[in-house]
């Protein structure tokens, strides 16, 4: 099985990712094959998921990783792979590893949920004004992630909960997804839907 | 306030509309209003809306029902307005009736359980393949559905509950919006997530 984590930024695909490694899950990061193949290019990170893009089409990240995340499948039977930007991307792991192994799992929050955590988490390239952040969401929609949360197998909420009990959530999938159990039967958080204003 | 409801097909709009309108909340339906354009046009349907878009932008058919908006908003504060599809729409109405005003509430629930629902349901232009459910998601998500849903302020998950408490969950957060609290205290379903296949 290959669970595929996806959402906004802000929304908590980086919870998702910690609770999977704490539950003996591994995870193969997209991000950082980009990286090692900027590397090897001498280019920085955009530039070189571009020329990707451009050299071997919209599923070329998945490429990318294919090899690694077979290699998890066949030791571990399960991987998570944090990163997918685009439906071409999700097409390309149906075709290689059969439509029913792949799940995808969406974290959502509302955006002003996500604009407050990205102000707080304050990393480099987080936004600092509410302009920044609206760009950069329309940067992630643009290369179709709204099509991939859209279609998502799983959705988890993370709104006004606290970090423990969105942690409790994504861990009760996790382990409902590896028994092949319904998680909707398992204790799960409140029922978190917010206003916003 | 004005509530727009978003959702891919057979995730369980119509019956967020139908609990609305039993809680005294007006509804406008932007498919009626393109509907009576076709008949003034004489064309069908599909042809009056690609027309109206080519003629008047992405953002057509929130123009033809914002007369009808504005007098709901003036005469009884509040109006849920179906039938978004694309964020164009959603900008029209924040720049119209101000961004603060504009709440999107979305109904997800999983291909596997909408495909279900929708050969159920068998309404004239529902699938009857997969394939055929496929492209109409397709279709949506061309439309920009996707880019609408992954920013919605209000996320309500209807998956593996009755209509009974999907229909309780939804009163809950309209009732919870025209009060302007936080639904999230509020009695809710259980946290409804479900594994695929």
């Amino acid at each position: 099985m290959l669970i595929c984590v996806v959402g906004m930024p802000g929304a908590g695909k980086g919870e998702f990712v910690r609770v999977a490694r704490e539950e003996g899950v591994p995870v193969v990061v997209m991000g950082d094959a980009v990286r090692r193949e900027a590397r090897r290019r001498g280019l920085d990170v955009g530039e070189t998921a571009r020329r990707l893009r451009e050299e071997r089409g919209m599923d070329a990240v998945a490429r990318l990783v294919a090899d690694e995340v077979e290699r998890e499948l066949r030791r571990v039977g399960v991987v998570v792979v944090d990163g997918v930007r685009n439906p071409e991307e999700i097409e390309y792991f149906k075709s290689r590893f059969g439509e029913e192994s792949v799940v995808i799992v969406a974290i959502h929050a509302s955006p002003d949920t996500r604009f407050e955590r990205l102000r707080e988490r304050g990393r480099e390239d987080d936004p600092e004004t509410r302009r920044e952040f609206e760009e950069r969401d329309e940067r992630e929609l643009g290369f179709g992630i709204g099509e991939v949360i859209s279609r998502a197998d799983v959705m988890i909420v993370n709104e006004r909960i606290s970090l423990g009990e969105f942690r409790e959530k994504c861990r009760s999938v996790l382990r409902s997804l590896l028994r092949g159990e319904n998680p909707h039967d398992l204790p799960g958080g409140p029922d978190n839907v917010r206003v916003p204003h």
